[in-house]
């Protein structure tokens, strides 16, 4: 929302004027670049001169080095606005947000837009002010938007109690309060009181509304892009949607994370219409760290739309000036002129490449050919993100599906998964049974399945059965799971379950996964049970470590965590899903037994 | 600033909400026309939905249309937003904000960022809201910014009083306020107090500045842009200026008003660079009757643009969705899509020629090849708007300038005034002296020019001699004269001039030609001495014989009362000139005497 300067800011402000005037030198200087003016799409040569964080002007700037000012020399390369990420949980890539960070700098990234759902789901607005303040020190533009999945959660099944309607109304006021986040669209046409009281106070406090407007109409979208002052939407998963959203005056936020490549179907569809694409960003909602590591983050997707045929200083624009216009926050980032945020991007070579050689993060050089220049900062972090799994008295017979007496077979409600969709199958399929308990049948892929609540220790437990991850033994375990973070286990039986999901509990939660009743491999994330303490890089071998034990085990799946995690996310995507009070029936949003029949 | 939703707009969102998604028929349906979306740039065929005053849905409409539908068959025209003309002073149009929608409506225009200073010289706060609320129901949609001419008028050397900083902070923050116009860039690089305090309320309430860039520096330009949050220029004159600013992070406003012709000079320099004009749209500053009755508004500058070279649909998107981007409304207006005013141009034939043939504001079909179509409103005004010039007890001998005693020639000081500048120049003069009194010099085109304080009945009047008038004989006097609104005079003799005064006084303010001590010619402005109750033909009508009148007189001028106006501004913008202190020295900014010496 809108800020009153502080007393700080207030001086920097004078400072910088006086150094813009000419008259003081600046704090740093970069100079011989050429500079990529993002509002005309031209390039110039000169210099750039930073005051703090910010730019305190453009063009001949040789003046302005005094005996303390820290002089760069671009050595001829062009610079462009720091990238921005318009559309992200960062929970999601397993990393706090001082440890991400360094992440993003690596590929250009400067500025995000983001919410800390998965935090606040497990710790509410503690969570949410604890992540802003390790974010202030980043050199991170931070720009926080309501977590509305942290109010909603798994409604009607399951819910933290860590965040409701005050809370959030007490923050949709909050000067560090940006906007909202996931508008839903069917939430808004239909009216749901929680969601239309938050647009409007986020609105009333000049906020901005981010949308979620998957799986709608054209009338829906129309009316959803009606109510709200100005919209975006990141869930268009074609270039037909794509326009479709254009049209109906929404900004489509093209997004390309770990699991989901929206970005080429949109922009070849657009480009072979001759769209103007001033209404288009990038985001990648979620990014692993496998793939924030492997193939990078925004700057990934100026490279692909460069690919697809979109003019390099176009994509560029839509990295930086279109994605800070969409978001309000043009007078920030996304351009380099007086005022701005000293966030720059040197390039090397051909701008078709980007390849970029230098980032700076508020004025101060962060990243350099594509490694971090500043230690990992040492965070002191409070008690409360600590331990925060706790499954209460689970046992093996936990995980059991019990059958009905005197069955040898049943069919079985199965939840299908596969590579490449984070859609469920609803699957029916004949299970025998043993000893009164429905069983697995590993060989024909189907695995038993749980989702234990491990808030409260209450030992609340769903159990069902899933075919696709193929486990011909041992077990996998995670509390990374959308919108409510229980422990979810797949297993091929329920003792390594039950060692899956008691050490996953130990180390606070994360990955885990056992064979032979032995942990072989563990990703530990003891920050709300979703975040490493480790450095970005060790969390990703981590992490290939797991895949290769999982792979061992039988499991097809490139990314094992991420499908479980949506498996277990029972109130949209998908046919059948499972959480802590059983499977859910998706479309009929009610849980269902997982035996239909004795059969 | 951010407003809070109306009773009525929460009914009527609801209302748009249920036409939206197809279960109500709306108020109105625009059927069979190709719409342009400005976002995409692209064409698509269909229809637009109408409920109040906004639309409620673009595409497949027919199914809208209820027993109480208004249905407007497009017959295949070109749906275009209506547009915007984002900086006007309309007391320069000599019209009342009702009457000069009317004039806007014939070409297109259906949105104006406009400030009522020069009501607000006069009359205060009061002459704002009074004509606000006239604008009201005019279907103009009349987006109203901070006066910051009116605070500072003639200051040092003139003031009405009506405006002070506490009124100005008393709007800055009050709802229907959308920002402060006219930041002049050296009063904020020079930190004057009052400027910075209504910059920070105004953008702290969420408000946007719009600026004042003439006769800057590109050091002052950049400085200027990195204070304020989001700023445009309407004062760039030359390509190179423009593309400076754009470079500064500086929307600019392409200005092509009456008596100044700047777009032509941008825009070719612009797409000779082969610029994007994302950050360009088109304003007219100060537009005359006349020429918006001969040659058009916000429509001409889109014509005129298409022959430099832009693309028709570049050049629609700067009047539409660019401007509105700039003064922060884009969500309100520039685009046809869900939720934003139904104002509406439909285009008959090729995009290139931009031939309007009917015009929607608001919902409701306005203005038809080039016709108003409602009837002028009746309007009644406050009493306060009315007997607002009051000269006192001025004679012959207070247009006389005393010589030396016993000089029989003297050298004066000569404002010197020309066409297509409202740069004036200082001359010295050698005049003659007859009964101690300093005469013109007629057959040498010297005049005598007069500025009488025209608000309090002081009697305080400035003489002195202009060169460029030219009347061989009679007199002109006007009551508009940007920043204070003096009584102005020019005359062959002080007993034409005096006729000339005193009858404009007695009209309460406007024009009047004096010719052998008569009234030749007379265009009455009772409305703070500044506005016509006429109609627009009519005004332009009386302007024109006015004009033929001064004509007649020798005057050779094309805009004598636009030149007379500007002779009178002491503040900026030539060399000498004249107020009812007295001759000022505009770069020294001190009154000077008229008589250099005797000689």
């Amino acid at each position: 929302m809108v800020k009153k300067l502080s007393e700080n800011e207030r001086i920097n402000r004078e400072r910088r004027l006086r150094v813009t005037l000419h008259r003081e030198p600046a704090d740093t200087v970069l100079q011989n670049v050429n500079i990529l003016d993002v509002h005309s799409g031209l390039l110039f040569e000169g210099g750039i001169a930073i005051v703090g964080h910010r730019i305190a002007c453009v063009g001949e700037v040789s003046d302005l080095i005094g005996p303390n000012t820290t002089v760069i020399d671009g050595g001829g390369k062009t610079a462009v606005p720091g990238l921005i990420d318009g559309h992200i949980h960062t929970y999601e890539s397993h990393l706090p947000i001082s440890e991400v960070a360094r992440g993003f700098f690596r590929h250009g990234v400067t500025t995000i837009v983001t919410d800390f759902y998965g935090e606040a789901v497990v710790r509410g607005i503690d969570a949410i002010k604890a992540s802003l303040e390790e974010a202030r020190d980043t050199g991170l533009n931070t720009v926080f938007i309501l977590p509305m999945p942290a109010l909603y959660q798994d409604e009607p099944f399951v819910h933290t109690g860590t965040i409701d309607l005050a809370v959030m109304e007490s923050l949709a006021s909050w000067e560090n309060c940006h906007g909202l986040n996931e508008c839903f669209v069917k939430f808004l046409t239909q009216g749901e009181s929680r969601m239309v009281k938050l647009v409007d106070a986020v609105q009333e406090s000049g906020g901005k509304v981010c949308g979620h407007g998957s799986e709608a109409s054209e009338n829906e979208v129309q009316a959803w892009a009606g109510w709200v002052r100005r919209l975006d939407d990141h869930e268009a998963i074609s270039g037909e949607e794509a326009l479709s959203r254009i049209r109906s005056g929404i900004h489509v936020i093209a997004r390309e994370g770990s699991g989901v490549t929206d970005v080429a179907n949109i922009l070849s569809y657009l480009l072979e219409k001759g769209a103007d694409l001033r209404r288009v960003s990038f985001c990648t909602d979620i990014l692993s760290p496998v793939d924030l590591l492997a193939r990078g983050s925004i700057d990934y997707c100026v490279r692909l739309a460069i690919g697809l045929g979109v003019p390099p200083v176009t994509a560029i624009q839509m990295a930086t000036i279109n994605s800070a216009e969409c978001h309000q926050i043009d007078h920030d980032v996304g351009v380099l002129a007086p005022g701005r945020r000293a966030d720059i991007l040197l390039l090397e070579g051909e701008l078709a490449n980007f390849n970029i050689a230098e980032v700076l993060a508020a004025g101060e050089v962060v990243a350099r050919n594509g490694a971090n220049l500043k230690e990992r900062a040492k965070v002191q972090r409070p008690d409360f993100v600590y331990n925060t799994v706790n499954i209460g008295s689970v046992s093996r017979e936990s995980f059991v599906v019990p059958a009905p007496a005197g069955a040898e077979h049943v069919l079985a409600r199965v939840i299908g998964v596969g590579d490449g969709t984070i859609v469920t199958r609803s699957l029916e399929r004949r299970l025998p049974v043993k000893e009164g308990s429905v069983q697995p049948l590993v060989e024909q892929q189907i695995n038993m399945i749980a989702a234990i609540d491990r808030h409260d220790g209450s030992g609340r437990i769903g159990t069902g059965f899933v075919e696709g991850f193929n486990l011909k033994r041992g077990a996998m375990a995670s509390t990374y799971n959308p919108h409510y973070q229980h422990l979810l286990v797949v297993g091929a039986d329920a003792d390594s379950m039950l060692v899956a999901a008691k050490e996953c509990e130990k180390q606070g939660g994360g990955f885990v996964v056992v064979d032979d009743g032995k942990v072989v491999a563990q990703v530990p994330l003891p920050l709300y049970g979703l975040l490493s303490e480790a450095s970005i890089d060790t969390l990703g071998q981590q992490i290939e470590a797991a895949f290769s034990a999982l792979r061992e085990l039988g499991c097809p799946l490139e990314t094992p965590f991420h499908t479980l995690a949506f498996s277990g996310l029972p109130i949209s995507i998908g046919r059948l899903k499972i959480n802590s009070r059983g499977l859910v029936d998706v479309w009929k949003g009610e849980t269902v037994p997982v035996v239909l029949a004795a059969n």
